[in-house]
């Protein structure tokens, strides 16, 4: 481990298995969240630009410096179809480091998307292009290009871990990180999930109480519930 | 009063007369809190997960863990058709407490949305279902069925006090809460100051200054406002 | 200069260039603050009250006290075709300044809408209306009318300066300051700008990277980026 | 109960029993809300103006509208020694309601500090004079005296409901309050609770391991506590 | 008036008269903003480094970059005996932009302080060095030396507006900027407003209280308001 | 790797070479963070919870749920002299997860101290007994035993990686995490970066500028640095 984590880009990255990603996708954050033990989130506070957003693909991390956005385009040439760009900043910073340019250029590069734990402008033309941006701000203020960060090294972003090549899935709900190595043992275990919740959604609409589907009274009675009139 | 405020479910409790809920649903958030003199409101961080989501329905009142929302299935079986889930936690928690099976649920007692200081998640399957949320937070941190709360008792939610059974109206300019005993004469006084409003709307159009509307200039003088050029 | 500023209404003001107005009205935030050398942004807590919102046009300012919305009132009579209300406040305060009606006031002058650092209610009939407002909060809190406050003096709004005549600009991406003595001379950067956009945009569709296009790939290089496998 | 909770100044009001708020002001905040069942906290916002504040007594609630503190000068009036001022603010406000002068007249009254859900000043000169404050800030913004709001209502504070003659215990963990009805027998849980506090402490400096001690390794292994090396 | 505020140092600025400082010198902050009329102050998350931290001086301004100090050393060189450098920065940023070094050579200019809307460190040697800085964070993140900002021009700092040579007053209750063409006249009339303290001090020591004294029981009858037992 | 990260005990962990901790705890946090290139700092909401904490030790980690403190007595059978407590907490939470009574426990085993990215209680008692903790809250909300977490697995700690045998320094200045691979080499840079600052510390207190110092002069003229009268 170099003791500088700063100005390096990393070539090749193990993405996940394409499969997985691919199922993966048909899943829901809350679903895929559930499915790995409820960890893997990133904070509230990631939104999505605008309401339809959703994503999943591998990431090509990237980690920034306050107000400069040059390693988005360090990135860019690392992106390839399928990918998600991950970026975090090496500070608190809410300046717009990606707008409609450089969306463009990571959509000729096949990017799905990005999730950015700072701010992103041009939202309404990124909307129309239909690029999914998950960001902690929109903000029109423009950045810099003059310091060095990195690419495809493990970045913290919104306080989750993420890894190159790592599964994002990200929709209404917010952003989940599926480490590359279970993406598949996870895809598995979410479609195990959903497929209960067709026959509860079935039970709970006929009027069944979750007290009596999933027999609660007894452990909460023996807890010391106490139902007064 | 009992020392302990948790672990207790209250069956029998008294809501708002029917008559005044239904008046009260036909004013918006800012006129019924006008009418009852201006308070009332909860915290303007509460907010709609969907832009049309808007109710008005009698409070059952859930008190939650953090981390823990098994008290929401104890509550749905005190739900009655018209009433709306008004949930409170005891400590500052954004977790995902409630989804589209739970909205499920809450839908087939009759219930009209769910008013929680907290996190909601499947926002997108709630906005299809047509159940309106107002929450703190949209999360898809799950959570688990380990510790009780209580239901119907008073709460605090999002910095207002709500008993069970009172009016609790939402829509895009926030909550609101009106009493049990008072919802009528809120209703009433609400009705008075809609019918004034559309007068007041006419004159404004027509290009009349609320300076002389209202008459401000005389005590807006003698307060000294100075006119300079 | 008076000691006090508050008490104040200014009449005759230096708005902005017509023609500057007009042609500061097809750029976007973002372009229009480049334009300016990165500066005079509003901070990005300030969003729209709906997403279609835009506007652009020359301020009238207002220094409200809290809770207080009375000068919206005496500011109504200073409003002219083409202006922009800029509400300031002297004291964080998130009630809700402005409805309707003050709206229906202010359309009748021939206002463009409102910037206002505090809080707006009745936020479904302003997109009926289609009367644009940026504001800090939504929340249905009532003001009073009872402190002075002032009129088209310089005020400190979300951050940023704004002295009556100014030009402002808000869209999706946030609200920017352009100052009456620039404002041509901001348009004009502002379409020498965008007129790069274009050919930039297609560029980058193609495929062409940034690192390329801009060059980058030396000052990298001599910062010392590594690139690795 | 009246519809407008405004302009109201009760005069008597039942203060709990005084050997127990005597036998409260001996134990923590933290002791104090356990014994409660862990209910009845205000919100970790409220912090203490000065390090070594720390207060007990019976509450006299007071209800202020945004920047007005006139409500302050009412409420000096209805204190009694032994009493704690508890004012909330009917929005979010932070102006410097409370300042040395007011303290005097508090403290002249035999108040023995004041609890403040908005800002203070004087901070200095508070800590000089040895009187308590517990604020969610200080500011130097002054304040007005122009709108009604109420003295000896219920009021909710930082998130917790307040009944005029409640105890209301602060120090450096926080702000709890004690309902009247029960604060003996809240008391004596405090008492009891604390008594058994030495004993663990000697054991756990003596390197006694609270799995040991609370018996926990039988539970956690059931629930699945893997150990690895 | 140049288009682009960045990259400019003014060397020659008008300060308060030194006799006006030193006289605004003995006042706290919120004397000095009430003679103001209540305006001038700094938003309340400025806070002092350590507790007996004061300063009275005349602001040399400073508008930085995100996480870029190099407009300190800039500044430095523009520091004269009895100013205080007040620096704002083009965005929201917390980084570390100030530490003992730097503290050195301000000190060594003859500043008495600094007001900085971000972040600073080594605050324990600061306080050793009887160096005051207000801020709004304390955080160890170091900054770059890459990007021009500006020394000596208008800056929006904290919310409030700094002209350079104006007069700024900081200790615990905040911060407040007195425009130097009124200071003379401020400092007389914070005098004059602290003169009255004393007697008013002894009054409410005695026991009079604040609604005899301000004569408030009239107009709060007339206003309504109502004692109920 | 497993796909769940809970319920799991690491009891044999690499920790940091304990010449390098100790050489470590001679440096303050931001000399600490400069010699890693900038990186590896701890959100700057992390404070310490008295003036005089101060600590460097081993990463013992822990992650907690949401108001659930169990596993803190799980990690204090992992902890050994040297070592310092780090716990993460699976969602955004301020309750008090930490007082005396595990502090004694802790400090028993020989921990310097703990670093928790959620609250903390006690706090008075805690200053007393000299044991340091690094907070993001005080809060005396208790917490509950009934959910798995884990101890000894890597953890996202208020937005920085930490490795169980990782070195954490932590001072007023915030908290740093150095990787226990390259603690020696980052405890060399401290030193190498420390020698130096005497020397420019004398020249600063000469009056020397760091415009000269460090030959500022010349790039900012290139960059177009303007100076006026």
């Amino acid at each position: 481990m170099s003791m500088n984590q700063l100005g390096i880009v990393k070539r090749n990255i193990v993405r996940a298995d394409k499969v997985a990603v691919e199922k993966l996708s048909h899943f829901g954050v809350a679903s895929v969240h559930e499915a790995m033990g409820r960890v893997g989130l990133m904070k509230p506070y990631m939104r999505p630009i605008y309401p339809a957003a959703r994503l999943c693909g591998t990431a090509v991390t990237i980690l920034l410096q306050p107000g400069d956005n040059w390693m988005m385009h360090v990135a860019a040439e690392q992106l390839q179809p399928g990918d998600v760009a991950v970026a975090a900043c090496t500070t608190d910073n809410f300046d717009g480091f990606f707008g409609d340019l450089l969306a463009t250029s990571f959509k000729a590069r096949g990017a799905r998307g990005l999730v950015i734990d700072a701010g992103c402008r041009d939202v309404q033309e990124l909307e129309k292009m239909g690029f999914p941006v998950f960001s902690r701000a929109i903000h029109a203020k423009g950045t810099i290009k003059a310091t060095l960060g990195s690419v495809n090294i493990p970045v913290v972003c919104a306080g989750a871990l993420v890894n190159p090549g790592d599964v994002v899935v990200a929709d209404m709900d917010g952003v989940v990180v599926v480490p590359a190595a279970i993406a598949g043992q996870v895809a598995d275990a979410a479609e195990k999930r959903e497929s209960f919740e067709g026959e509860k959604r079935a039970k709970f609409a006929a009027g069944v109480l979750g007290l009596d589907l999933y027999q609660f009274r007894e452990p909460l009675e023996k807890l010391g519930l106490k139902y007064i009139d």
